[in-house]
């Protein structure tokens, strides 16, 4: 909760996941005014032939329970969603197979009764972290989310940058391990950064049934194995940013997500790596930081989409 | 030589290269009206402490001489520029290191007496391609030269994508060989594409101080190493455009430079490893095509940049 501020200048901003949703009322300045942090949207429940005509209705009927609060102290709505899309329009969706080239920002715009922006949840996250965090609004940033998966957005000159057809920075599938036996990933390719990276490919690496926040409980304690497998991260990870760097011509770069709890395991080898990997012009000069957001980047963003 | 235009509506382009600079008078709508293809400008001749403002000088000469048939046919010039360029101005060359952050276009427009547009020659074949070539004026085209390096541009929405220092799309420089063995680079770095995909790299790994064109005769001629290291090449580049596909949701690239002659050779191994690196939604959807402009895609991206 943040300081209270106009209520005209305030929005709601909405993060959509695969099985809960969470939204904010948030003021000009980034404040959070008011949250709910989950309403369960299980999509994953929805029958197998669910149409895109379903999930909307379902997005729509949690949006207007978790939003009813601050319908009279908002006029915009951003959301950010798990998905490619492009101007408003969900071109597919790996968690939500039926959303298929259904214009969610539109439908959401006339079922709710006010204007409504739509981004894929990384850039989001990017977004939030540009203006809000970490990425001092640099002439380009770069922000990865490290969760289950691997999340990336661009912000440049102030801007998501989406490309074509909205599947801009998809970092986690950069390959990292070019090895035959590099680990296969969930989109069919191999050595993929995301089965490296993530919290979830941390956890799994590590084995006994712990996840990373565990794992990193265990370095910490001075478990060999569990630094080992952050310095790993920290190593794909450098070397994917030097990749993008390449392309992208960048100075800045932000991470939020579980593992930056593991920061001081991370960031070393992700700097060695990162400068092995760069051009002479680029070494020492790409800065690379934890977000200060915590875990709010993404409603920051998708508040940001419509400020 | 094309069909004569309008006089007004020509422009000057400009190719400087390490050793010599091309220029020609280009109309409107692409036509070169007249060209001069090797005007002599040795600039690592010059002495080793050389400073800026000798090597403008040596441009500024050079200019005058392989230009002035067209001073009074056209009011504007372009220039191709191996080097990072920001807004004008040189912020480095590999070749000619003697020029760091010199306002070149600036200067040059003071000498020449007319407005003067520089920019990254690799950035000028991708523009050429995009608006007179094979780029057909795609909504993003990735460019790529195959000549002594590998240069690349990105035009997005008709505009160069420049980067925040003038060195995005460093292509050559991204890593495809992972392996601890991989070729070293004159970057510096391990594994990087020009390593594999330049005509230089061809010609080096055949061996018997033949050049390109002539391990492309012998893989005509049946020669197995030969096509086996054009097929390497291929697969080197498909693996390349698919992680900057990752990253920049792009459908469309195209080729140019020396190496296309080997086209047959290169471009089913360039298919194979690109579409097993997409991720599923890009698959089947990227398009590669040879350049149409032969070796002028670089001249007239230069005239483009002042139309």
């Amino acid at each position: 909760m943040g300081n209270l501020s106009p209520v005209s200048s305030a929005v709601i901003a909405v993060d959509i996941g695969g099985t809960h949703l969470r939204a904010a009322l948030v003021a000009a300045d980034g404040a959070v005014i008011g949250e709910v942090r989950r309403v369960r949207a299980d999509f994953s429940r929805l029958d197998a032939a669910a149409t895109g005509d379903a999930v909307v209705a379902v997005i729509v009927d949690r949006l207007r329970q978790a939003i009813a609060p601050w319908l009279d102290q908002a006029a915009r709505i951003g959301i950010g969603f798990p998905g490619y899309i492009s101007n408003g329009v969900v071109m597919g969706s790996p968690n939500i197979p039926a959303l298929h080239e259904v214009a969610l920002a539109e439908r959401l715009a006339d079922a709710l009764h006010r204007p409504v922006v739509v981004e894929n949840d990384a850039n989001c996250a990017a977004l939030g972290e540009w203006r809000f965090g970490a990425g001092e609004q640099a002439v380009s940033l770069l922000h990865l989310t490290l969760g289950t998966g691997v999340g990336s957005g661009l912000i440049r000159r102030g801007a998501i940058f989406s490309g074509d057809q909205g599947m801009a920075l998809e970092m986690g599938h950069l390959r990292v391990d070019w090895r035959p036996d590099a680990r296969r990933c969930g989109c069919g390719g191999l050595g993929c950064l995301e089965q490296y990276a993530s919290a979830t490919a941390v956890a799994r690496a590590y084995g006994h049934g712990v996840e990373a926040a565990e794992v990193h409980a265990r370095a910490c304690d001075g478990d060999g194995r569990a630094k080992e497998l952050f310095a790993q991260a920290g190593a794909a990870l450098g070397g994917a940013i030097a990749q993008a760097v390449k392309l992208l011509d960048l100075r800045a770069v932000t991470i939020s997500g579980g593992m930056i709890g593991a920061w001081d395991y991370l960031a070393p080898a992700l700097e060695r790596a990162m400068e092995a990997n760069l051009l002479p012009p680029q070494q020492g000069k790409v800065t690379v930081r934890a977000s200060t957001l915590h875990d709010h980047a993404g409603l920051l963003g998708a508040a940001a989409l419509v400020m």
